[in-house]
């Protein structure tokens, strides 16, 4: 059962009046941790209320929220050192600021900042990046298309999380340009690849997972525990280059074809958040062993759109699903992750991998939704195989149910590719 | 052509007396950092010399050698502060260390530790740690016996260095025990999987360079300028789980049978103390694309040797090859690493893959030594197919020339799998 207490009371409102608004993605039961800066630049972690920002690095400074106690948290320009501590202190933190944030007993005089007068920053340092391919659905469509639909779901997938590890040092910020890579391609009747910038650059929508808890090497952790360690989510676009990736990536998995740009949301919405919305895996096919196993319900609830904008043009929305359908929950993929001893750290990012329904409506990439460019999907007046230099993704999630447990918005525009430096 | 200075002239010695030996790994041309702690146990970086250890922490706080200023660049347990200063930064400091040691110039009241008196410690935070997969021998075997001879060498090998983004968390020095890992395993006759602990434990004998110059995202870097982000090499023993590996790699390449633990050599040889090994890239069976070129060699001649001791056993070697060998260069390795926009940053670390020759007592793991458990190898009284608890593997390299620049050794003993936790 979820682990459900005041924070997450449907009858509790804020003194700041936008909290209370039915179509805020932050209300007072959401309270996610983000880094921003405003007026003098300087990087502190604050909490989304409604349309405005608490600012978490003055209320430690007056000594009305002390997390850490002597040590800073929420000065350091990252969630990590907040990540670090036990989940008894998240916990406690976030009933601490709901409380200072409730209508009945808080403090209307502590300093809010509007997030339209913020830059937000990336929130976490990534220490390591971990993707996932947890959906069922997308690695049955990319798997067909890749290999053809006798090998598209590998004799492994039905029994283990499928991952491999990502590029931490391009995990940027929602707002982030992301620019065209360039790498070797080969056409099909080529006799040699070339250099070139992308053609088949796409998007993929995915929920990114926060680890704060670490585990120890040479120690495997259970799916309960894997549970436990993460601390929040946040939703992830891993921007793929199709033509790249289909030419490197035999047989050690993609690397230039995804290493270019992820991004990520800037409001981690916690894990305690999230309790209400937990939600079962789908039906088994095959049974998974004990390690994958876990005493409740591991995935969540969340609704997911993507939406496109052509350059100077109006957005459409091109994608609807939702992360309850994915085969693996996070847990699950994090127990995964320890089985052979590898260890965690505070601020591993796990991506469950594209989510994408059954329904064409619902695939979670441009790779699926235009049948690899067969079929080009429709975007206001025009349409997309692929992305255009210009275009703008965005990702939105949601939680729906007595209040809205909103993410924000994960968005990126694609700028064209580099001049080749001399020699490149 | 090699850029050589006086920190190269083989007529130097050393007034520290062993380090004129010519049987020593650290004579006055080496002089590779290191992190280490005696007495006290503080972690600070130091410089091999014979037999003994400069402490470069103890120089700077005196005011003798600051490459940072007023930053003190020695003192913080990590060698990534002196890496990020420039490289003009890395060569002056060279110089002067040199001189210090010199046994006309040097100053013999400055203070030396022992390396028998001292620990060694993970010289470098590993920001992010990336596989490749450059020598072609290794490629051919292992894909031989994964795959079938028409498919080892996959159509892209011959025009990119594969590679793929390793585990960071896990590296660790030499001299740290490695715990057997756990993991899915599906024997070949079997329904389905079941967890075990390995039973095809490998080693896989590896250079590992360490990047000290970071690049932008967005923006390739040449093989000439990769060749100048590279601050050093170390030996790198990439422990290998065969049976999980063939399990769980296909889509996405190896994950956990690669996750659980990573050894690298404790001392950091810059690449300007190998600059006079510098050696040129086998012979291209196809043109190589224009950004994998490089103005002059990029390869380092440098001997490789793996040895074997079985618990309580003697050791003996079972592998002798060189990292000349590699038909990519690390360089080439990370110009390619930057072709998407990938940023590279400080303290990065590149494995090269397994260097195998082409001769089967120059194969660079078991896997290949023993033909996939078919052809135990000779240790001693008793023969391996794969690692035994108890085991411990050493890898060497030096380079032999007018004087012998040597990486000492890296090592590693296996522990029994662990008992299983409840639930895994």
């Amino acid at each position: 059962m979820p682990d459900l207490n005041a924070t997450h009371d449907p009858a509790r409102r804020s003194w700041v009046e936008s909290a209370n608004r039915p179509d805020t993605d932050f209300p007072i039961q959401n309270l996610p941790y983000g880094v921003f800066s405003a007026g003098d630049g300087r990087k502190r972690v604050g909490v989304a209320i409604g349309d405005m920002i608490l600012d978490l690095s003055a209320a430690e400074a007056s000594g009305v929220l002390t997390p850490g106690g002597a040590d800073r948290v929420f000065a350091q320009g990252v969630l990590n050192p907040l990540m670090a501590l036990p989940p008894s202190i998240w916990s406690a933190t976030r009933a601490r600021i709901s409380d200072m944030l409730d209508a009945d007993r808080g403090d209307p005089t502590v300093p809010l900042v509007a997030q339209s007068d913020a830059t937000m920053h990336l929130p976490i340092f990534v220490r390591s990046f971990t993707d996932f391919y947890a959906s069922r659905e997308h690695a049955t469509h990319v798997g067909t298309m890749f290999r053809g639909a006798e090998n598209a779901l590998m004799p492994n997938w039905l029994h283990m999380p499928i991952g491999y590890n990502g590029r931490a040092s391009t995990v940027v910020v929602s707002g982030t340009d992301i620019r065209r890579p360039l790498g070797q391609i080969k056409a099909p009747d080529a006799e040699a690849p070339e250099v070139g910038p992308s053609a088949k650059l796409d998007f993929e929508l995915e929920l990114g997972a926060i680890v704060g808890q670490p585990s120890q090497m040479g120690t495997p952790v259970t799916t309960d525990r894997a549970f436990e360690m993460c601390f929040g989510f946040v939703l992830l676009n891993d921007w793929s280059a199709r033509d790249i990736q289909v030419w490197e990536y035999q047989p050690l998995g993609p690397f230039q074809s995804k290493a270019f740009g992820t991004s990520i949301s800037p409001w981690v919405v916690t894990r305690e958040a999230l309790e209400p919305f937990r939600h079962a895996t789908p039906e088994r096919e095959k049974p998974l062993l004990p390690y994958l196993h876990a005493a409740s319900d591991t995935n969540f609830d969340i609704r997911l759109e993507v939406d496109l904008a052509p350059a100077g043009g109006p957005a459409a929305v091109i994608s609807r699903t939702n992360a309850k359908t994915l085969y693996y929950s996070t847990a699950q993929q994090l127990a995964h992750h320890t089985l052979s001893g590898c260890a965690m750290e505070t601020g591993d990012l796990l991506g469950s991998g594209t989510i994408s329904g059954a329904q064409p409506g619902s695939f979670g990439c441009l790779l699926e939704l235009s049948s690899n460019g067969r079929t080009p999907v429709p975007v206001g007046a025009q349409d997309r195989a692929f992305l255009h230099d210009g275009d703008t993704v965005t990702l939105r999630g949601w939680c729906e149910g007595p209040y809205r447990i909103g993410f924000g918005a994960c968005t990126g525009t694609i700028l064209p590719a580099t001049r080749r430096p001399n020699g490149v």
